[in-house]
Order: C-alpha cells, then structure tokens, then sequence
C-alpha cells in the first residue's frame, strides 16, 4: 500500500531527550531533537515542532514550530534558537482534519500559575466533544481544534490551586487520565523534567532509551554510569539515529518522570477489571518504521510473519511472488520464503515523482501509476505473478498497478493481502477513509477480483494477523499477563465504549 | 523623526466592517477589510490578520494571518479563503517584545461555549500581570504574552454559564471594562456582530465609518438608506480609502454593537469621578497619519498649530525652515508661516534605503544616514538654516543628520523639536525606550546642541503642546465637559495608578 | 507625476568601483557597490546584478544577479561571494518590454579570447536591429533580447584576432561607437581597469566620484594622495551614500580608463560636423534624483526654475499652490515663490500601498487613487487651488486626484506641468506609451481641462523648459561651446536619423 | 552504493516531443514534457528547463527554467506560459562543477540569422577546450562554462551565410559532428522539427518513443496511424510515464529528424575505420533506471547477470545474501538466485533524511549513516552476510554501513561488489572522483577489507562485466556488427584519443 493518497495516516509522533549528568549539558539536545524527530518522520509530515528548556527555576523555554518536513521547517537559525536546551520535546504531525495550518502545530506551551508546560500528544481522545464541553464550561476559551490544546488545558484546569502551592503535576496528569481513557501516548515538559505518560490501553506507542557514547553503543557493557542522556520516543528506530540503546517501553497507563537523575515509574493506572490492553495492531501491518521493536519483538519479523501465514492461509499456483514497494516487502519475503516460490521485483519506483502541478486530464488519469511505477518487464512476462500488499483501503491504487502488471504481459496477476479488510473508522488517532469509501464495504467487495482486474484476492484472516502478531511476544509478555490488541478497524471491537 | 530605528512605536491597529442589508451581501467584506488594513499599516507592519465571519447561525469563520506587511502576507489564496465574510475584523500588530512570530498574530479566534469569538486589540493592559495571574488562578493556561489572548480569555471566563443559556456578550465585556481600566480599542466579532470597546479613559482612538454608493460619497445627502456597510477603525483615515464617510468616534467607556442594521450604543462605562478622559497625545504627536480626524480636528491641523506654537515659544534669528522628512513637515510649515521665514527642502530621502544585509563597518557608521538622505546642497549652502523635527527620542538620528547639513554647507542649523523631551515610559501599549536611553534623561541632554552638533536645540513645551492640541476642540467638546490627554511620556503622571 | 503607473520609465542605471592603491585593498569593494546601486535605484527596479573582480592575472570574477530591488536580490551570501574584489560594475534594471526574466540581468559576462569582460549599459542602441542582423551574420547565437549581450557580441567580434595578439579593448571600444551613435552610457570591466563610456551625443548621463575617507569627505583639502577608490555612476547622487566626492562628469563621447592609478582620459569621439550633444532633457524633468548634479547643476535647482518658469508663463487667481507628492514638490515650491502664493499641502500619500492581489472591481476603480492619496482637507477647503505636476502622460492619474480635490471641497482646481505635453516616442532608452496613449495625441487634448476634470490647465513651453535647464549652465558650458539637450519626445526632432 | 555523496554523478538527461498530425495540437505538450523529465530526473537533479515551440512561422518559443527538481522549478505558471506548444525539448542537470546557476541551465535557446534555436545536450565534449578557443578566435563571446552553449554557438557560427539562405541545420550539425567525436546525445529544436543526435561512438542513450492512445498502448496492433505523437529521451523509462511505446534506438552517429510526419533518419556519420561504438557501461552499472531499456535488453536484468556473475567469480561461505538498498538490489538478487544463499533485508533507509542544517559534530561522525539506514537486526543477527553493492567509489558510504551490521550483530560481512574498481577520471560527461580520492587508486587499497572493516571483499572482472552486458545483446546486434563500451574509467582506455 502506498502511503499518499491511500487515505489511510497516523496522526503524530512525540520524541523527548533529557541529558544526564551537570547542566549546561555537553549533549547537543536540540540536535538529538532533530535527529530523532527526522527518524520518526514516516509518522507525520505536515509540520514538526520542538521545545528546549533550560531546566532552571524559573526556565526559559525556545520553540520553533514548521509546516513541512523537519528538513524544512528547522532552518539554521532554528536550531541556533533552541541550542541552550538541556531538555525537550518534539512533534511531527499529520493532519486528519484538513485544517493544516501552523497554529495546530505541537508541542503546546502554555503559562499556568506555577509555569509554562509543553505537551505532545499522539493518538485521539476518545472522549474529545464532552471533554471540549466541560472545558468551555468551566470558561475556558479553545483556539484551535486540536486535543493537545485540549490536554493542555485539562492539566491546568484541575485541580484548582493557589499561587504559592507546589506544582502537582502528578495528580494533574492522573485527574487527566481517569477524564479520559484513551488514545494518548503524552509527553509533558515542565522545567526540568519530562512526563512520559501511555494510556491505561497502551493504544500508541511510547518506548524509552539511553544516550550512550558511541564506543559503548553496542557493547553490553555500557552500565547507567555512561548514560549522556534519556530519550522517550513513539518509535525505538529513532534510537539507531541518534546513538541510544533501547532502555525499555513505556506500560499501558504508566506515568514515567524522566530527568536528569534518571528514570523513575510513578503510577501505573490501571484499565477497568477484565479489559486487556489494545495495543493499535495497524502499528505492526503498516505504520511502523520495519526496525522498531513493540512489545519485544521487531516489526520487520512480524510483517514477515504476516507474509509467512498468508501463505499458510491462501497459497497460490504461481510462478514468483513479488511485492508493492516499498513497504510490503517484508510480508511478500514472508510470503516467498513459506510458499517457496521465487522472490523476484516487478515494479521500479520513481521517488521523484513528488507534487507536480500537472493538471490530470482524462489521458494522465487513464495511465494511472504510470508515471510512478516503472514495470520490470523482463522479470514476470509470461508468469503468473503474485503480488503482495500489506493492505488495501479504497482499492485505487492496487488496481492500476494490477492493470500496468498485465499489460506489460503477466499471465496472472494474484493479489495476496497481509492484513484483513478493514470496515470501520478509528476513534483513537488513525486517519482512515469514511465507512462508504472503504471498498471492504462497497458492493464491488464480492467481486473483489473482478472489481479490480486481479486474477484473484485473497486477505489474511483477522486470526492469522492476531496469531502472527502475538505469537512473538509469548516469551516476553509483561507481568505473565495476556496481551491484547486493537482490532476495531477490523472488527468493530472498540476497547472501550464510544460516547459522543 | 524617523519611524525605523527610532525605537518609539505604536503597537497595533484594529479594523472592522459589517455589510448592511440583506446577506449574503454584495460587499466585497475581505477587499474592504483588507484596504482598510493598508491604510492603518503605518500603526504596525509586523504581522496582519483578518478574521471574517458569514454571520450564519452557527457562523463559520475564516481565518488568514501572515508575518510582514498587509501586501506580503495576503497572497490571492488568502483572500480567497475570506472571501464568503459578510463581516470581519482585522489587526496590524507592531512588535514591542520582540517576539515576532505568527502565534501572537491577531485577531485570536477561540472557541467558547456559545461558539467561536473575535477578538481584535489595540492598547496595553496597565494590570495585565494581575490578571495573567487571576485566570491562571482559574486554571487557564495563557499560551502568549499577548494581552489580545488575555482579554479573550477573560471574555470567556466570567461569569461561568450554562450551556443553553443565551450569550452575554455585552455582560461580559462590561465585567472586563470593570476588571481593567485601561487601555484598549477592542473588536469583538461574535456570528453577525461587532462589538466596538473603548476603554473609559479613551486612551487608543477608535471610530465609525459608513460605506456609501462612491456616486454619493461626498455628496451631503447619502442618507442612512445608502449605507452599505459600516466601518470600524483605529483611525478614519482608512475610511478615504475604501469610500466610507466618517460617522463618529467611539466615546470612552462607550460599547457600541455594530450589526446589519446599523450601530447601535449599548453602554458607556464611566470614569471614577473626577477623572478625565487621557487619549495619547502622541497620536497628535507622532503616530496617526495626518488625514486623520480625532476630535473632530485633522491631525494634520495640530502638527501645523504645534509648528506656529513653536515659532512663539522659540523664534530663530535665521534665513530658512526645513524639515526631516516626512513626518515634520506639516509642523516645519508651521514654524515657517508663523516665523516668516521661507520654507525650502534641505534633505531627499532614498525611498529604497530598506533592510540591506550590509554589515556596517567603520566607514559606514561614520558616513551615517548618508544612504539613506541626500543633502540638497544648493538649496542652504551658506545658510543658517531651522530644522524642525517633531520629536527626538534617543538623539542617534538627528544627530548625522545636522553633521550632513553641515558638511554641506549650513552656516548655523537650529534644531526646533515640535513636542516636548520625552523621559518616562508608557505602560499604555506604545514601545518607548529605556528611560536610561532617552536623551532627555542622560547627563548630555544639559548640552543638548553641543551633544548633537546643533547651534541651538529647543522644544515645545508640554502647556504649548496641550494648547495646540486642546486649542482646536472648543467647538467640538463632547457633552460640554473637558478633554483630557494623556502626557505621561512627558510629565510622568499616568491617567491611573500603576499596579504591579 | 507617480512613477508606478504612468508608463514612463527609465531603463537602467550603472556603477562601477575600482580601489586605489595597493590591492588586495581594505575598501569593501562589494559594499560600495551596492550601496552605489542602493542610491540609484529609482531609475531601474526590476533586476539587479554586481559583477567583482580581483583584477589578477589571469582575473576571477564573482557575480551575482537577482530579480527585484537591490535589498530583495542581495542577499548575505551575495555579498560574501563578491567579497574580493579589487573593482566591479553593477548595473540596475527597469524593464521595457515587459521579458522580465533572470537572463536579461546585466551586466553580462562573457570569456573572449583575451579573456572575460563584463559590460553594463544605460540607453538603447537606436540602429540595434541592424546591428543584430551583422552580428547573426557573422554567425553568433543571440540568446538574449537585451542590446546589453549585443554591445558585448559586437565589442568580442571586431576586429578579429590572434590569441596571442595583446587585447586592444580600446579599439575595439571606438569602432563600437562608431557602429552605433547613441545612446549608451557604458561600463567595460576587463581584468583590473573599467572602461566608462558615454556615446558622443550624451544622451545619458555618466560621473565619476572619488572616495576620499570620512574625515575628508567636506573638506576641501582631500587630495589626491587621499584617493581610497574611484567610482563612476549614472547619477552623482549615488557618491553622497559611499563617502565620494564629486569629481567630473565623463564628457559626450569620451572614453575613459579608471583602474587603481586613477583616471585616464583616452579618448573623445567627435559628433558629426555641426552636431549638439543631446543630453536627456527629461533627466531634469523627472528621471534623475533631485540631489543630483548633471552639468554643473543640481536637479532640484533646475525643478525650481521650471516651477518659476511656469509661474511666469501660466500665472493663475488663486489662492494656494501645492504639490502632487513627492516628484513635483520643487517644482511647486519655485511656482510658490515666483507667483507669491502660499505653499500648502493638499495630498497624504500612504506609503504602505503596493501590489496588493486585490482583483479591482467596479467600486475600487471608481474610488481611484484614493487608497493611494488621503486629502488633506481642511488645507484647501473652499480655497482655489493651483496643483503642480511634474508631467502628465496619459491623464489617467491626475484625473482622479483633482476629482479627490474637489469632493474634498477645493473651490478650483488649476493643473499647471512644469513640462511640455509629451507628443512623440522615444527610442534612446526611455519607456514611453506609444503615441496613442499620449493624452497630447488624443482628441481629447483639445480641452484637456474639462476631460480630466480640472478648472484649466497649463503647461511650460518648450521654450520655457530649454531656457530653465540651459539658463543655469553658462558658466560651466564646456569647451565654451553651445550646450544642446534631446528634446525628442516633446518636439520630434531626433538628435540622430532614425534607421530600422 | 548511495548517489547522494558518493562523488559519482550523471551529468544530464534530455528529453523531447513532436506532436503528430494537425496542429494546434490536442496533445498537452508542455505536459508530456514535464511528466517525461520527471521520469529521467535520476539523471539530473540541479535545474530543469523546458521550451515549446508552436511550430509556426516564424515560430514563437516559451521557455521556462528553474533550480532544483522538476517539481520544483516547475510551478502552475510556468506549465500556463508553456501551453501553446505543438513541440518542444528539456532538460535536467546535474552539476559536475560546482557552478549552479540559473545561467547555466539549459535548454540554451539563441537567436540566429534563421531565427530561434534550442539546444539540449547530455554528454562532454571531449575537446572542448579547443572548440572554445576556436569559437572565441571567430570574435564570439562566451557567456557560461557550458558545452552546451559552445555547440549552440558551433551550430550558429558554421558555415557564415546570407539572410535569404534556407537555413541549412543537417549540413550544420554534421559539420558540429566533424569538429567533435563525443560524446553528445543532442535535440536541436528549429520551429517545427527537432533534431535528434547521438555522438559517432553512441557514449549517450537516446532513443525514440510513440505517444498512441492509452487504449492502445499495451495491444500489438497500433499502428503507426495511431500515433499522437513521437517522443525522444535519454531514457526509455520515461516513455511508460507518458503512454508512449518504445519505438527504436537512436543510433550511434545518426542525425534523425523528429516532425509532425514521424521520423526520419537523415544520416549516420561513420566512426574511423576500425573503431567499435563506446557506449558507457557505467549505464548499466549505476546510472540508468533499471527498467530502461538499452541496446534491447532491460537494465535490470544486466544488472541482475551481474550479479549472477559474480557469485561466479567470487563465492562465498556465508548464511545470507542482501543489498545496499536500493540500487544494488537487482545485482544482490542475482548473487541469490545463483549462489543458492537465501535473500534477506538487512537494512531499512529512512527516506525523510535529506538536508537537514544539523553541523556534525564529533559524535554524528562517529555514528555515521545511523541517521539514514536503520539495521534490521532479528533478520542477521549471528549470520554471516555477503553484502551486494553496485560500486565503491570514496569506501567511505559503505565503510559505516559494514561498522553498522557488525554492531548490530553480524557474525561476518563480505562485501561483494558488482563492477570493477574505478580507477580513471571520466571526459565524457561522467562527474567522478580525483584519482586521488578513488579507493582504487590508495594505498588502503591493498588491504581494502581491513581498510572499510569487511571480512572479505571482491570485486566484479571488467571481463565479467562486460560479459555480463554484452552477452544479452546478441540476438539484438546492430547490423551484425560487434558492439562496444566504454570502459575507460575501470580500465584506462579510452574511446578517442584526448586532446587539451
């Protein structure tokens, strides 16, 4: 599945660095920032912001927030603004509500009565409308449609507090989290310590690492005394960039404090009895950086493990397997590898192809992905080719690919899918198209095949997905307990109830 | 005086229009709005913002705001966005923090329990840290230092209400006015409506226009049936240029609504007793723009009368009165026609001089503001020449300038300054130095002329200014009671106490 | 008369530098040129261009052009790699045909056998299109529209030669000249030493400025010895901004050799037996910047007189005299004098009007330049008004000021244009309407008063302006010959035949 | 090996169409255009530049130029100014010299005694030095360091000749080729014909393509009175984007004019007696796309016989096969299949890490490519991995990538290379390395594995490569006669003989 244009997005990713050890830091904080925002772009491409603070009493906080990529968005003098920053947070963004404009850019700085707080947020408050509602309520004005203005503002709102208390920032993200039960992974800055908070779910991701020097980067000996620095990230691939070994996740409703001293657990809230955790399994089939490690085990293996189970599930009399480039390569070497059919490529990917300001007339629409995928004509002409997908949402950019593949002469194109449909929207953070625009949905769905051009479709079963996803953690589940998933695009099971 | 550089500067200006008669209107509402800001710009050229609303039930909003001048941040696309205003409210906004960036941006759009509010502001809050600290105290974070922000929170914050209860607008911008005295010209859109505010001590100008046929534009007899639309503004200079008639000025204290049907007072929140108005002289001054009308008198008018003044209060034994440029010359005029003395042009200024990225070395500092005026020798070579200038802030400007005319020939260069020596702050939103910078508080202002290389240095004393301010209202004093100004720059008595 | 709009334009201006002394020289050669082109940019706004060069053996050269005002085009890293340069030419750009693109940026820079020359060029060449056909013929690719690229082609293409040959740039200079009679104000840079040319019928002007330190710069004691560089301009404005001092003008038909032992005089190219020069009479009335010198005079001085003249020739009843700012405010001021009628002004000018993207609809045209002008009315109310114009060109911009006037209550309103109409096309440089456009060549002259709205109007003779501009030069006439001016535009006698 | 850094670069890609039958044309020129360079853009990615012509006469040609990708320089604008076309030519660069400007951008379009030529041009001329000199001794003025203006002067300036001649372009072009072996891949655009050119040695692609309707793109049966339009390309890759068949190659030596009425070969200059073509094998090696297809086989399938090939030559005891992503996967394939070792992925590129402002300090150098390649760990931690690359340049990309995969776990890396050793500088359009900054030619060469850390590495024969392409193209030979490359950079020997 391609990414633009499929309809189908995370929202957000958070990043967080505290350095270890005195302060003024050696550790170039604001270039760990950008590095580690740059690693976990794949989640957010609209705009990227960060927050250095200085980590005094009172700190002094610099913010440079941009739409674009972080390429774009953090000029020199960007950084130079930030440089100072013994601590801070970053965003990156991907718009779901079309309204793309800076003031929506996180972090989100506020001054409260004990001092400006900057929040990052990924995932969607379930719970969003009445928690707007009661905030307005109280007399509060909301100046952007954004759930981490939201969050921002239910911190500083409860409890009431006078002037001269200390800051409780604790019991404050604790009162937020019995307000509402999820999607959040949250990072919260205030002077000189980071708050690292999942939801009791654990619908988005939040995992922790450490700063080590390079020449103890991956020798086991590296002991808390090397540490230079703490990272917090949506994504452990951001780890690698920056020179930090994965430390550990954050817990479905952990509350972490991060600081220069170290890393401590403070409370872990607690899901209602009987409810399992949902961890979003779209993370694993699709949003995901392949080198990130969930749950103790890496993504790459999983999506492979999906391909390896489609194969079990839906084999093929075909002659290769091949893949959609780039991201369900994995799951088609899976496929490959299970089925024993030869792995050959039958696409070559233009990566220029970028926003041209071509108007599409009916000739450009009628070639399709033409101009974005090079057929390998050589490779499959004359052979039955199956073609491995990691997803299919509106099934319109499968099916010029299907066309251009026969064309340039394969006998048979089997299109062979590494998750099940999906059918309903998420309330917790995934952009997905409306209910009528799924083709899962639409009445062509009998006639998948026919509808678009394949030889034949198949989709790996809700089943094979869960098993070929949990069948990794077995001997890393936390605490003896059962893990759960999300599956509610999928299924329709919501971890919690829906209320608007 | 010249603007840049000069350190003294106005903050903001505000702007308003409403169409009148059936909606959707045929007034082109984002045009009007937007040659209305280009005619207030020399109030501020830091950022600009427009804000229109349809004035539906609920209303949908449009939003654009962009960093630099009117021309450069409103492309087509943005007014394109607007377009569907059948009302709107905008902002011109001059940095005094120094922090410059689109966050601070106005108008602040925020969403509140009876939907989203406008708010547009031009002033300074003389409490503004007490009332950061009550709201906060409320569990509201601030996300700027801009007081505009503070004010709409303060509008959405008191009193708390229900949400079916009917908007009260008005209630809560009288519990404002109760909660600060000063000062403040205020915008605030709400679906179809703009309240106009002008806080009791009339500190910031604001007055109405009427949009007429242009046909019957300077006819006397554009009855109310022509209006097609009503203006609000910081100054009614704007007016000329979008084919309004001036209707009146806001009084201080006054709320006046402004709708489709046309304006209409609400209210006129009194002064402590014994209190008069204090509308900032400097308006007269400096700041306006000379077409001006505050009133009831064209600014223009004063700064000629404050130039006779000055010829009074200190004749020159010399051959010629000139001006810098542009912003004396009404009152260089004036010194002339009342000294006698022939009026000539001793300077041309280089209208291109804008930001090079030139980095001054010795010999540009030396040669001063050669690049950016030319001496017209010719014209004074040989004479004892009066320069009138209509403030000095810190000295560093005028002083090159004496050194070029010199240079060029004149025999004798007095300095005649049309307004006092500045020497305290204003707490009241204009950007004034340290008073460790002004001129008239350092040890050299005891030798003026020698400081900066004049023969005689002499200014307008504070009772002139006030006689050539107060001189022509006589005949338009509002209710038959004093004017009042405010003069706290030159005498240091502020119209209310300073808390802290 | 307003520069934007009007349809009269001058082409380009041209500065060049080169550092005396000892080389690498400590004067920031960059710098001066572009603070040179900062002070000419009023005759050329569309492009900007600096060519620098260390003038070695063999040389390098740096340059840089950009699109837009100096200040938009040069930006840091523009000057940094100009930075060392020993001399350089510049050149600043109004287009006149409307191809504005990045290619037709002067100067330009082209590798000959003897190496590179850059050439910058004011005028236009009047027999060029038979120039481009010799020069095809010869078998050289054209790439440009610009005569500039044809100046060059023509200064590497005769006489052909020897690699080996010395360079005579001299030579190939006067054959140039004598290819081509006007106009042409020309800078050569080659190596280390810029050759300035000016066309033997003088037709645009061309200066040369010696920069002597700070401290010097009044004295009349500078000598020769004090010489830091010499700089050569279209206008001697531009000397004020760097620190020069005034030194000659290059005469008709001279050409000159500056490099870092001074100036040379190489050459003065004869005009035909009988022939004037013709210096651009329109330089005077308009082009140049009024702090500039042409023939021993200051322009201001000569705008005076006009006004005077005029004053003379068109007296009027009134009450007032006053200016269409800011051009013909001398002008102005010498009709005051000379007739005894008070100066006032009537017009505010708001100097934040640019390009805004507001689509003009009916109501804006109708409202004119009244977002450009704000009347000053209590000025002139009820008071008969003479309004002085520099020229008037089609009519379309006077026409709307006068209607301004009058609905703002001037009881009449008497143009006078302290120049002749302007009847004819110019083909040595400046951008005039074609002949149709020409409110002189349209019926509707015939009563020019009641067609733009005004209560008479009156223009200076021809007579009136030669005697105006020439009345001030006898004592420095050159060589004790007659001086002569082009006048073309206004009485169709070309100082050349006209050839296509 | 990466394109980004390596130092090993293509200099140009050219493309053009005709549109086929009446004209004004259906067929969107300006689009096909873009959409073909788009697909060429991996050949150039340092400005693009287009020009149409309308084919009337005289012709009216648009151009448009800009920096950077096609998407970029190529905005809504530009594309409306290049609508009218019925044909017309582009390019995109890649910069060898370091000069990147605007100026230097092609294609070059000069005015000529004919009238208007465009010139796109991808190749080096090998004796350019003596053609400037020639061109500059016949008195022309060379405006940019381009070869590409050299030949549009070449073409301009050979034979001299009167205005009423026909022009004469084949004769002229055929003289261009008698001054220059190679290389040069050409389009010459006069009115309405293009000319396209390809050097006597064929050193450059280029080959022609057939725009039929999309319907008919994939059946046999299209007929040559289908045609809609003919396009020319560096490429064939790109005829898939725009829905053109490949048609044939352009042959080495042969001036082929492209009109409305198809295409016609106009001659085929002959090498000397003896020498076989030379065309470049880094084409296949690295350059080309690998669905181009070259001298009738596929680019990936020679890159995959490489691959094959040097599993052949070098062997290897390992576990796993994988690829530097992405270039040298075809070739890691082909080791795969015929080493019977299993394919895997080892690496994950982070493809949102472009220019980021970040100044690397000591430890981003220490943690080298970590920002840009992600390690996959699980999928080779403990194995022994033979890792395919395309090239080895610097050694200084693939030296952090082995540090990368040994830290993360590899038991052993053997790097095996698929292309000789680069050892020579390249004349012929080729941007590589010094010799001293080529591996192959430093002393760490001798011990290259020890040098980039490797447990082994080998390198691919010049035998095996050229037996690798060269065996594919048999049943396809030209003529019967033997084919050959250029294999100067690995081997020395050079097409022609060079001259400076």
């Amino acid at each position: 599945m391609e990414f633009e244009g499929s309809g189908i997005g995370e929202e957000c990713g958070v990043f967080g660095c505290v350095a270890a050890g005195e302060w003024p830091t050696q550790l170039e904080v604001a270039q760990v920032l950008t590095l580690g925002l740059v690693a976990i772009q794949h989640r957010g491409q609209e705009s990227a912001g960060i927050v250095t603070s200085n980590g005094a009493s009172p700190p002094t906080y610099a913010t440079h927030k941009g739409m674009g990529l972080v390429s774009t968005a953090f000029a020199p003098e960007a950084l130079l603004k930030l440089r100072y920053g013994n601590l801070g947070i970053c965003h990156t963004r991907y718009s779901t509500t079309g309204i793309s404009e800076l003031q929506n850019c996180q972090p989100f700085v506020v001054d409260t009565l004990h001092g400006q707080i900057a929040v990052a947020h990924n995932g969607e408050l379930v719970n969003a409308q009445a928690l707007r509602r009661k905030v307005m309520r109280h007399g509060v004005g909301l100046s952007t449609s954004s759930d981490s203005e939201l969050i921002t503002q239910l911190l500083a709102l409860t409890p009431p507090m006078e002037e001269q208390d200390a800051p409780n920032w604790v019991a404050r993200i604790k009162n937020l989290m019995s307000e509402t039960p999820t999607s959040y992974s949250l990072l919260v800055m205030f002077k000189d310590v980071i708050y690292a908070v999942r939801d009791p779910y654990g619908n988005r991701p939040l995992c922790i690492g450490r700063i080590v020097p390079v020449s103890k980067l991956h020798s086991s000996g590296a002991g808390e005394e090397d540490t230079e620095g703490w990272v917090v990230s949506s994504e452990s691939c951001s780890f690698q960039s920056i020179g930090a070994k994965y430390y550990r996740e954050v817990l479905p409703g952990e509350i972490v404090q991060i600081s220069r001293h170290g890393v401590k657990s403070l409370s872990v809230v607690p899901r209602p009895e009987g409810n399992l955790p949902a961890f979003c399994i779209f993370e694993y089939v699709y949003f995901a950086r392949p080198d990130s490690i969930f749950e103790g085990q890496m993504v790459y293996t999983v999506r492979q493990r999906c391909g390896r189970q489609l194969a079990i599930e839906a084999p093929t009399d075909a002659d290769v397997v091949s893949t959609v480039p780039e991201s369900a390569t994995p799951a088609a070497l899976g496929y490959a590898q299970q089925s024993g059919l030869p792995y050959i490529e039958v696409l070559c990917k233009n990566r220029y192809v970028g926003r041209t300001f071509i108007q599409p007339n009916t000739r450009l629409r009628q070639l399709g992905v033409a101009k974005k995928f090079g057929a390998l004509t050589d490779n499959f002409a004359g052979k039955r080719v199956v073609l491995v997908d990691d997803s299919i949402v509106r099934g319109n950019t499968i099916s010029p690919i299907i066309k251009l593949l026969k064309e340039a002469g394969a006998a048979e194109v089997h299109i062979r899918v590494a998750s099940p449909p999906i059918r309903h929207p998420c309330y917790m953070g995934i952009n997905i198209p409306t209910k009528e625009e799924l083709i899962a949905n639409r009445p062509e769905f009998q006639d998948i095949a026919g509808y678009i051009g394949a030889t034949s479709v198949k989709y790996l079963t809700v089943e094979g997905l869960v098993s070929a996803v949990q069948g990794g953690i077995a001997s890393h589940q936390q605490d003896g307990k059962m893990m759960g998933h999300c599956t509610a695009c999928l299924t329709g099971k919501y971890p919690v109830e829906l209320e608007w």
